[in-house]
């Protein structure tokens, strides 16, 4: 694991807007975002010899390489797990550019998560029945709200948490979307009062505790650490990276926990830090809830104290562990974990519009502990 | 590039019977052949923390860990373009290996290609009209033989190229599965006569210029070269992998050629050889023209030579160049290119049905120069 802590950097970032409704193919989308972090890096298309995209990005590769204008690539790689797979990208652009197989890769995404096929509607059932789902779809737990639902409701009965401590997750998160322009509810505040007050979706999540449904690309760029240093922006540092793929969650007999348990502590090894040391962390958050376990099952508290964790401010900017600075999935936008690490890179360049003093560490978890990264100055 | 060369091993290798009707699922044959793999390596699926895997396989990465008994991945990945995944699925199992992602690395593909879903019937389209595809299927061109006859045709014309020259191909496979009583064409004898009577499916290519469609599954299982060294069966090193992707093919102005004829050299400068190194080669023969266009952009002869170049038994075994030592696709199984890996591993241990004396080194092309090898004893 040598080989990849701090051999690699983020060297550019770019995003569209965020809507929605875009008016656009999702190829412009990429498009967009692409060229924006190819610029961001100081390289040009022609520099791009390594990218890393989702299986499930309505884009094709061959379209997004001849409209970009990369003339060969000598790595490529693709993940499935619609929402988590941005982490484990990662990891495979850094072993690329560790090995030197690449020099410089793109990773990104973009979709028209409103006003297309919108994840929360049903339009996309990941599986059809196969794998995990066989055990899901028949008794109606077709879409990952009404899945993941009973997770939370695992938490509340084992630990006490409460629908409240969820809220604090959504409103520190709100609350960051508000110094974010770019955020969807940029100007649109709200209360713990607001969050218990909106209607229930999938019990126990109200609207609030689950994410947006936006439309909108984003990208980066990701080559080595010597390289870097001859860029254009302040390196950003991939200390460490992890992937994990256990069999489905139903044979662990623990549904409120996630596989971060088992990866995280990989991750801090690989960082050769430990959770004190990180100053903001980026959490995949589609539901509130997956926030609270993220923080336990990385080890920020003991495992069924992540309710009282999220309490008082304490996962807000100012507080002891700033969470989802942009305002996350659940108010920035939903690019399946691209604007978390964006963000991540925001935060260590020192321009995030919810900076964290001196930040010098963060944790970006791209999914429920199934990838994840540790990025530093 | 040189964190990569000679830094892993083939230590195991695995396949079920090929046959017009498995009569099983394809789940099945992948646990059969993996853990044929995994028995072979001299490892236990505890052993296996890596997975790479075809995307269009139509099983599931949980099914398959949840049935092999893998307890974590902490290194996963997929390919899509159906047939050319697994030269870089290689690749990035050997980047993973590498860099210390994961020690021991499961490579599978398995299909129900003759009883299920044929490639050949235009039951599998790829993009559906998107990419490359939305300049070919609205004109008629909707399955790979209709797509790939063209180029076929267009070396003729350019090279004067022959049909009897590409059934010199095809009479080479069947020679050699005629030796391999694994191959689907075992035991069916063809000479060049019969090749030029067989019924024309896409001008120029005749039947037994088409690859066979089979049921069946195969696995190869990847390590470190320094643990190979422990395991039952002599390694056989990866001493040089590459990946390649370019603009649609219709850009390039060259249908007559593959990536190759970029990749070639790329991957003979990893392996510190050249084309006069290699022993044997195992080339995609989706359909019989394109060994002839890989012999010429991999440098074995000059382009618009690969026509001379396979007459006179040259590529049959006791030639110069021995090709598709097991039958190939176009006589032993459509696999994607696992068997053409497996076949390869077969010469370097001394244990192929068509073995080249002393055998040092091979090339394995898995698909048109997208994903290649060089394995050496």
């Amino acid at each position: 694991m040598d080989n990849i802590k701090d051999k690699c950097a983020i060297v550019g970032i770019g995003e569209t807007d965020y809507s929605k409704c875009s008016g656009r193919s999702e190829l412009s989308l990429v498009l967009e975002a692409s060229q924006k972090a190819i610029k961001d890096a100081g390289l040009t298309p022609k520099d791009i010899d390594g990218m890393v995209r989702f299986v499930v990005d309505p884009t094709t590769e061959e379209e997004v390489i001849a409209s970009l204008g990369i003339s060969e690539l000598t790595f490529y790689d693709e993940l499935a797990y619609t929402g988590t797979a941005s982490g484990g990208l990662v990891a495979h652009a850094c072993m690329a550019v560790a090995t030197g197989m690449a020099n410089n890769v793109l990773l990104y995404r973009a979709m028209n998560g409103r006003s297309g096929r919108r994840y929360g509607a049903g339009a996309i059932t990941g599986r059809r029945g196969q794998g995990q789902a066989a055990f899901m779809e028949p008794f109606g737990l077709l879409v990952p709200g009404q899945q993941l639902a009973m997770c939370a409701r695992r938490h509340m009965y084992e630990y006490g948490t409460t629908s409240l401590q969820f809220g604090a997750i959504a409103v520190a998160c709100r609350k960051h979307a508000n110094m974010n322009p770019r955020a969807i509810m940029y100007g649109r505040p709200m209360s713990l009062e607001d969050h218990q007050n909106s209607r229930m979706i999938y019990d126990p999540f109200h609207l609030f505790d689950c994410c947006v449904e936006t439309d909108g690309g984003a990208a980066i760029i990701i080559t080595s650490a010597e390289k870097a240093k001859d860029l254009p922006h302040k390196p950003v540092y991939i200390s460490a990276v992890t992937q994990s793929l256990v069999p489905p969650i139903l044979e662990t007999g623990a549904v409120s926990e996630t596989v971060a348990r088992r990866s995280g502590s990989r991750l801090f090894n690989m960082a050769g830090m430990t959770p004190s040391d990180i100053d903001v962390a980026q959490i995949y958050d589609h539901f509130s809830a997956f926030v609270l376990f993220a923080l336990e099952d990385y080890g920020f508290c003991a495992k069924g104290e992540g309710g009282p964790f999220v309490e008082n401010g304490r996962i807000e900017i100012g507080g002891a562990l700033p969470v989802n600075t942009a305002g996350g999935h659940l108010s920035e936008a939903y690019v399946h974990s691209v604007n978390h690490i964006i963000e991540g890179v925001r935060q260590l360049r020192g321009t995030s519009t919810a900076q964290v003093n001196n930040a010098e560490a963060v944790l970006v978890d791209t999914g429920e502990g199934v990838g994840a990264m540790i990025l530093r100055r």
